[in-house]
């Protein structure tokens, strides 16, 4: 069976899997403006417009694609859930290196690094791309860490939930950056160990820590 | 007109353009260490001595071939000098602060953020572009960096200093990508004070701090 002889059954989900397939590898190596329903269909062995058939527009099959690799925010929810049961009352304290671990084990998958790093290159080039990944990034992995330090974890306000996860973001994203688009030679050089001990308590202190003095 | 014959006029702005279209480039070609002062001013039909005549160093002719109206590591040196002055024995626990401080006071100007941002966008999608800013960023910001924690400062370890500036990096280059391309809500809207009180602690634990442990 070719991917062109079942694209013509429009419930075939093989061939809807092998078009986000291929857009998540186009993307990831094109950036957003780069990557063409064209090329994305050549890759899928489809038909143009049976790619545009199933995902009516070029932005629904990239959030598509950003929906079929790891799913960020459910990662992190159910990662933090995890080591909630399994810290209890212990889990506030570590809630830094759990994060820095969790992003870092996800990375060293290397499917999930080049869907993350392709969200990044689309991003910076982008304007539609950044705008996808900023309403991506806020409504599930923003969410998912503002619950985390939710009123149970001492933190009531939500506005000050959102800026702490904004921090936790700004260094999350900087660290995928230095590694793995910049290849900046220590960051990128450093175990994961090296990392955690490094860099969660930095989450640590965004997450939880006095933000208004140093 | 020739390239040569106009370089004898040491006032002629169209060498002066010539000479920063060859270097534009030959960095990128050959990346910010490849380059070489000899060769751009062989591909501008120059003699070398007009170069440095002109532009002074490598580092200020790449600013000039990227239109930066600051040179990054210049700049660093000289603001942690200064501050060095200013605050005398103080001046190691106070680093943290004044590096972000520094970077959010030249990102509020239009033009340096602006060519900030630029070297952003292409290094996230040209390997070339990435290859030209991480030599960059190694050679000179992260060496203004580890010299501002050199041995006077209590980190003897070269190796160590590097790692750290490259951990500085990948916090503050993460600040840029949120504030400036991501634009995400929180992290955007600080004002240049709270992000000092938030973030400044993380720079000063990452050039002076225990790494190695919570």
């Amino acid at each position: 069976m070719t991917g062109a002889r079942s694209g013509r059954r429009a419930g075939d989900s093989g061939t809807r899997e092998a078009i986000v397939t291929a857009a998540r590898r186009r993307f990831a190596e094109n950036g957003y403006d780069g990557a063409t329903i064209r090329g994305i269909a050549a890759d899928a062995g489809v038909d143009p417009a049976l790619v545009l058939h199933f995902h009516g527009t070029k932005e629904r099959l990239f959030a598509a694609s950003l929906q079929l690799t790891v799913v960020p925010g459910e990662l992190i929810t159910s990662v933090l859930a995890a080591e909630r049961r399994r810290l209890g009352e212990e889990f506030t304290g570590h809630l830094g290196e759990i994060v820095v671990r969790s992003v870092l084990t996800v990375w060293e998958k290397e499917d999930a690094r080049a869907s993350f790093v392709g969200m990044l290159r689309s991003a910076a080039t982008n304007e539609q791309a950044a705008r996808m990944l900023r309403e991506f990034v806020t409504t599930t992995i923003m969410t998912a860490l503002s619950q985390a330090v939710g009123p149970d974890a001492g933190e009531p306000d939500p506005a000050t939930r959102r800026y702490r996860a904004s921090l936790v973001a700004s260094q999350v994203i900087g660290l995928a950056f230095t590694r793995y688009v910049l290849q900046l030679a220590p960051v990128t050089s450093a175990s994961a160990a090296e990392l955690v001990a490094a860099i969660g308590p930095t989450i640590q202190r965004y997450l939880t820590g006095d933000l208004s003095s140093g």
